[in-house]
């Protein structure tokens, strides 16, 4: 295997933006699909599935780029943990949107929805801050911001599970509903994951 | 940003002995909440999530003073890892409280209450053990009697879900009851990771 | 403490070569426990109990030798991180057959069996790959193979959660069956996870 000796392989950053970039089409996708008819959700879900795929492949050619370069932009360990905590966003909402359609429920608390746009607006965030990578410049706004948006996430979630509890009666509703805001919470730790390992690189780095 | 240039940084082993002070306090206030009525335990649940505050305060205290200091008295990702396990700890803790809250849950098997005496106890050993890092002298004892503890909640936790299980017959009660229990076993097994760092750590240093 | 000053402590792969071993025990001891009658079950169970233990030693005896040596023969995070996913994929197991034992179920539906089937290959390609470790030679199959099974078992395991909805109507039942799902899932995901692990370390090798 040849290794790169360019100091700095930049093209690291570009690589963190494309699977950022990934995010922002997924969480656009999940959004449609609580709008959508049963056959729609079906249509966008399988669109969430290849999404995931193209995810996917972005964060194993930054995993192969980490094991063939000399010189990475910063530690092995934090741009291991980087791709996959970007790669854990992703996998949480595609498992949303498939859960969706596996359990085949019609309808979902309108807070549903609010959970997923707080992921969308993370989503174009995350996008946002990646090519400032490279520079360390303005990355603070970024990780502050997602930290308020998970606690406003963290604060929906336990309101919908408390409602959840008060108003549906039927047991097996309930956990089918239940799992996919569960995993919707989920999402957002890990976009919370994603700006945590930011802030560790810039710190690092400053 | 500056770098401490003493050898030693001796200020973590303060901090962690602030962090895990956190925990005791955490874990007498989740067994005042059992014991409470359904005021009582909103009232308790807050000051759990005003404590849990603290504790992240303390987490992020320790986290921005690795970042700062040239030298630590340990492996910088040790140092991460048993400051993150202690917030977990925190965390679960509140979690359960913030879940017997919202979900209304009026009774609770005795067991539960034995859980939360474990939880005291390895809060307490956990807080009594975070000085000793200094000199890394009788912390053996802690890890030994944490494993103990752990395994014994283990054992508990399996009892209580087959009663459960055996006993409750509305599945929506079964599911609130089951996950405080779930919870509350989390919480064990991050104070047997926090003790397994201590290990680690210990081990290294010998 | 002494250290061992071979350049390589060759007895790492004997050690996890050994502690694979187990897995391929438990594995077949969860397939034999589907099959059998209720006693038989308990049995079974207590075997499986009794594999996960050793398994635990396994893993203690790869930490300490970590800590005692001065040259391992690769990173010391990835020997604890391959250790300590090894012992996942046991713990998982060990938990589902406890749990199919805890809640007196009777009958699971067939696909169950072929989540169990789908581990047992994943154990043993897991054991032949070990002792290769020493060598770094062959084992890209390997892992390709693991993520192919992992697939196949993530795939399994929607089609029995849909099934698992569509089916059962008695919800209590549907929370026990869906838990022991959920940790065979795990328990595959695990493996995902010793196979990743030991791809990170061919890769850093080459």
């Amino acid at each position: 295997m040849r290794f790169r000796l360019t100091p700095r392989d930049t093209s690291f950053f570009d690589l963190f933006t494309d699977s950022a970039q990934h995010l922002v089409t997924g969480a656009k996708l999940l959004g449609e699909l609580l709008g959508a008819d049963r056959p729609g959700r079906k249509a966008l879900a399988k669109q969430l599935n290849e999404a995931e795929h193209l995810a996917d492949e972005a964060t194993h050619a930054i995993m192969r780029r980490v094991n063939q370069t000399f010189v990475t932009p910063f530690d092995r360990d934090d741009i291991y943990e980087l791709a996959s905590s970007l790669d854990d966003c992703m996998d949480y909402m595609e498992e949303a949107s498939d859960l969706i359609v596996l359990y085949k429920i019609d309808e979902l608390p309108p807070r549903v929805a609010e959970q997923v746009a707080i992921l969308q607006r993370c989503a174009e965030l995350t996008a946002e801050a990646m090519p400032h990578l490279r520079s360390m410049g303005d990355l603070s706004e970024y990780w502050v911001e997602i930290n308020r948006l998970e606690n406003q996430a963290d604060k929906l979630h336990r309101k919908l599970l408390a409602q959840l509890f008060d108003e549906v009666t039927d047991p097996i509703h309930l956990m089918k509903v239940k799992e996919v805001v569960e995993v919707l919470e989920q999402a957002a730790d890990a976009f919370e994951k994603v700006a945590n390992t930011v802030e560790t690189i810039a710190l690092k780095e400053s």
